[in-house]
């Protein structure tokens, strides 16, 4: 396997993980800077032409995992990996965030769920979507039903 | 930082690269298996529920990075983070594929684009889209202008 290194770092306003909206209907319309390492700016070139950037970052303040989970968008257990949770075998999550401009090594960028000073792994092009009619959206379509 | 460690391995009917299809227009219409370790199985409760996972596996076979690359739907040069390319500073995949079925620690999926053997790093709900008015894709949708 590798060693994973952070490419940069999250400036949010999210100090600690209390302050992130989390549950049904959770929102992150917040802004924030990607901040990538001087080593890995050359890395950037053309990403102005992409609305929406898939960001993989560490969980780097969480440890060991539990194989079934109370999320907080429902009050019933279910398997991690139909989760969000931080606590995972690889403590590796995912973002998908609006950019709204660069400059330099500084992706300003809507959608930030990460505590500030996040290391970040990777950045990938956001391509496609799944078509509406063939998602299906498991306990957590079925938490949001009975919510409504 | 963490230590990568794989939560279970693909079937895939890809036994090297060259025969993944690449570039424009590229189809994954391929089924194949996720074989999660004995070790993690419980995480997987409920996931049927969900028509679609997010998969995130290592390059297992992929070292060193460029950061700026020459994809195979393109014939200019791109930087490396618009990319999936598979020599990454962190040598993380994402496959969005669709659950046709689970049978114990075995999930049939399609949509796979890994060579056989490949080890899964962690799998995430799908749960939405970027409204496609929205969506910019930079480059690629220029290369796909260029060749229609």
């Amino acid at each position: 396997m590798f060693t994973p290194q952070p490419i940069g770092f999250v400036h949010s306003l999210f100090k600690d993980a209390a302050a992130i909206p989390k549950g049904l209907g959770a929102k992150h319309p917040e802004a924030g800077v990607l901040e990538i390492l001087p080593a890995f700016v050359a890395g950037l070139t053309d990403i102005e032409g992409y609305s929406h950037l898939i960001v993989l970052w560490a969980f780097d303040r969480s440890e060991g995992f539990d194989l079934i989970v109370t999320p907080p968008s429902d009050d019933r257990p279910h398997g991690l990996f139909t989760t969000r949770s931080p606590r995972r075998p690889n403590p590796i999550a995912l973002t998908v965030v609006e950019l709204l401009r660069r400059e330099g090594a500084l992706l300003h960028v809507r959608g930030v769920d990460m505590l500030d000073g996040t290391p970040i792994l990777d950045i990938k092009p956001y391509l496609s979507n799944i078509p509406e009619e063939k998602l299906r959206r498991g306990w957590l379509a079925e938490a949001e039903a009975r919510q409504s």
